[in-house]
């Protein structure tokens, strides 16, 4: 039988990913049948008690069991004394219970058939302490002798929606596109709540703490064949697998890769030894793999979310140009500054749509420009359905591939303000829905001490978000992450 | 009679100080002893209705006099139907009439005797339209000839709290010592009320538009004398004197200054052209002068208000060792590469100092280092009294001449935290209370959907202003606004 070459390469790659034990092997993370919290507590704010509460609330897909020795009941739920009084199958394993105590819970999870064991437990290698450093090697090496995987330790573990798996109060129940790994529990925590204020949501997220056993390398190398998988960001303090530039080299062709690498001083390298075991690194090195790879490189979290947000819900710019509805007179001249300075560019309105623009409001057409000042636009005294017509003609002009308004300059000043703020909104909302290019919408975060100014803000975020829009809390923030769509989409040539 | 060097200097500069015509010549726009809105209006949300309203509510102290053709009343004030009409001499004319108006205006003001016409009057040299350049240049010579001073056009004029002066309706009623100049009305705007949130006041503050006459250089010429103003901010688009360089080296010697300049790029440097007619010049060039004199130079409003913040609440640091109490994990590593990057260390603790933490809490000693991580600190289980005297340790320790302490890591995750957080906070405001070291809380910013989260922040960040904190939402922008504070005060070789 004659196969094209594509089918052949398909075939490949399909066989590939069956055969690749690696990737294989960390489906089971994901998709554990049951799930064992061992150290489960009825004590509030202690991990042993927070880990049930929250798995139960979030609604976890498959069994959940609890492990004490004392035995007795939490939360309705039976405790059993040690693993192998559970009954029936346990596929992971949650471990709250001190680094002393883990050998021999890694004896009980091989006779149990346990396939995954997420050590929330710490005080290992990060203490930088020789004896723990050496605990921490005996577990690791127990569990692979045991054929179990290992997450962690020192980490908060899985969020996956599809399975109902969380580590977090407000974690989204819906699934995305977005999949973030990150060595710090605290960063884990950071990237879920303040994304899910923009509306990111996220096919799987690992806090992988010390990576003792999973790493990395085998996490990207997962997510660059996971098909739930679009996007990938990551908070990475050290490299545990040489292999780690091949991996990462491939799956950045596959996927836009964006990473937050910390330990880039002396200073950070020597913290990162004491949090995670992490040899930090030459950040300089990194840099160049990071530009080898065409990898978004950033150095915060704000800017993780940033990007995370442009990739997964902007669709590709077909140019660098950028028509901008502005923010007022100094705003605007800032805005053209940071997209510049990220490779963007704002060229002026042609004369032609100039000459429209006149036709519509007269003499007034001399206060237009790119950005359009909305200072100007909005005391002039047009109509709303004109001040439309001008910012379609805008978003509507080849020469425009790439679309951000701000609606800051516009924030209401007192209550009385609230209606024309949110039809204002309203009116960006169609000229987006209107277009096929990517439109950024800035609206600032709600950091009000006055109630209806927070609330106004606050409702007009959760009405953008149902829509999907990108939303950045400054034009300068969404001009860094427009021009990395650009640089990632288009390179550095157009 | 024999003066030491330094009293013949003392007296040198007061002389100056007297007879410097320029500076005095400024000391009427924030002094006038009466002012009347030319082009007043009863139509609400129009800056000649605004104007009114703000002046009134925040107290001029001076006389307020209406002027509109048409006469009548606004707001129980007779309206005057022009200038001539005002029984008593007015000082201080505010113009929201049309530009074309204007040099008929002029010569009502001559025969009234006005000193200061400040021309909210817009739509003149920034448009780019020849004869509207002309027409403001034609408006400047008439108030020279006539010896009146002009305040813009196109900007929103003084606030200046002491005089009850005002452009706004949030101004904040409390003198302070930070004085702002800008190019741009949004720019004033957004500074006084982002600033407002973190406890930012200020001894005076001009929007001064396109400067046609009162400009920069006269305006830091003018702050540099003020024995009310303690640090300059600006906003700058474009200068207008040749002797700004000077200017500013010798204001810049007495004061620390910070300046945003605008037009950084061609893109920018085309925008502001067209907002208030300036020349932005190669910003190149610009670095180089701001290096030279020593002045902060940032890029956006939210730097500018950290710098602001950082020079007018914190007393001046004794070295560039920073003690850290950091915010997590990940946090922690991320804050000491960003205290190293702006040019600060964050040195290990001293063995004698781990002595006295072993001393108090045992082996969890291996757990604390600089920057401390809270998120080991609080699952650990010690109690309020032993986690302060922990901070004491590394406070009071003389290694550390600044300190930062980050209460984000332990924001609440639910109504139930909100006691332990108000308790963390009042912990961090004590241990500032003890020193007298300069130091910094990170609180995060409130911009949250949670309502009781919103209010808890909001709350804490209220109380901490109360006491005069230095705020700032994240350790990073601290990092940066510290590492201002260290190269203002103790230059690079510290």
């Amino acid at each position: 039988i004659y196969l094209s070459n594509k089918l052949q390469l398909t075939i490949i790659d399909l066989v590939m990913t069956f055969t690749d034990k690696t990737a294989h092997s960390l489906e089971v993370i994901f998709n554990p049948r049951s799930v064992a919290i061992v150290g489960a507590t009825s004590k509030p704010n202690k991990q042993g008690y927070l880990y049930i509460k929250y798995l139960l609330n979030f609604g976890f897909n498959g069994k959940l069991y609890l492990v004490n020795l004392r035995g007795g009941e939490i939360m309705g739920i039976k405790v059993y004394p040690s693993l192998s009084d559970i009954p029936e199958t346990v596929d992971y394993v949650i471990s709250v219970i001190p680094a002393k105590r883990v050998p021999r819970l890694i004896q009980e999870c091989t006779a149990k058939g346990v396939k995954v064991l997420h050590l929330y437990t710490a005080q290992l290698s990060e203490t930088g302490i020789p004896e723990r450093i050496q605990l921490e090697k005996h577990i690791t090496a127990l569990a692979r002798q045991a054929g179990i995987r290992l997450l962690g330790p020192n980490c908060m573990g899985v969020y996956y929606p599809k399975n109902g798996m969380t580590f977090r109060y407000d974690s989204p129940k819906t699934q995305g596109e977005v999949a973030f790994i990150s060595q710090s529990a605290g960063h884990a925590a950071e990237v879920m709540s303040r994304g899910k204020q923009r509306g990111l949501t996220f096919s799987k997220m690992v806090s992988y703490g010390n990576a003792a056993d999973i790493n990395e390398t085998e996490l990207f190398d997962y997510l660059g064949n996971d098909p739930e998988t679009k996007i990938i960001i990551a908070y990475i303090e050290g490299i545990k697998s040489p292999d780690f530039p091949k991996v990462l080299r491939a799956v950045a062709k596959r996927k836009p890769v964006i990473i937050l690498k910390a330990g880039r001083t002396e200073a950070g390298a020597r913290a990162a030894s004491t949090h995670t075991g992490s040899i930090a690194g030459s950040y300089v090195i990194w840099q160049g793999l990071m530009k080898q790879c065409r990898v978004i490189s950033v150095t915060s979290i704000d800017e993780l979310i940033d990007m995370a947000i442009a990739f997964s819900k902007l669709p590709l710019p077909k140019s660098k140009n950028v028509g901008v509805i502005g923010s007022g007179g100094g705003g605007s001249i800032m805005a053209a500054d940071e997209f510049e300075l990220h490779g963007l560019k704002t060229p002026p309105i042609p004369q032609e749509t100039l000459k429209e623009i006149e036709a519509l409001i007269g003499d007034d057409w001399m206060l237009i420009k790119n950005p359009i000042d909305t200072s100007v636009v909005i005391p002039a005294g047009w109509s709303l359905k004109e001040i439309k017509q001008i910012f379609l003609l805008l978003a509507e002009h080849p020469l425009y591939q790439i679309l951000v308004a701000d609606a800051g300059e516009w924030r209401p000043e007192s209550p009385e303000d609230i209606n024309f703020y949110r039809r204002l909104v309203g009116l960006l909302l169609e000229v987006r829905q209107s277009t096929k290019k990517p439109m950024a919408i800035v609206l600032r975060n709600a950091d009000h001490s006055e109630e209806w100014k927070w609330r106004t803000f606050i409702e007009q975020r959760q009405r953008s978000i149902r829509e999907g829009v990108a939303i950045f809390p400054t034009v300068a923030r969404a001009a860094r992450a427009l021009g990395a769509l650009v640089y990632y989409y288009l390179g550095n040539s157009v």
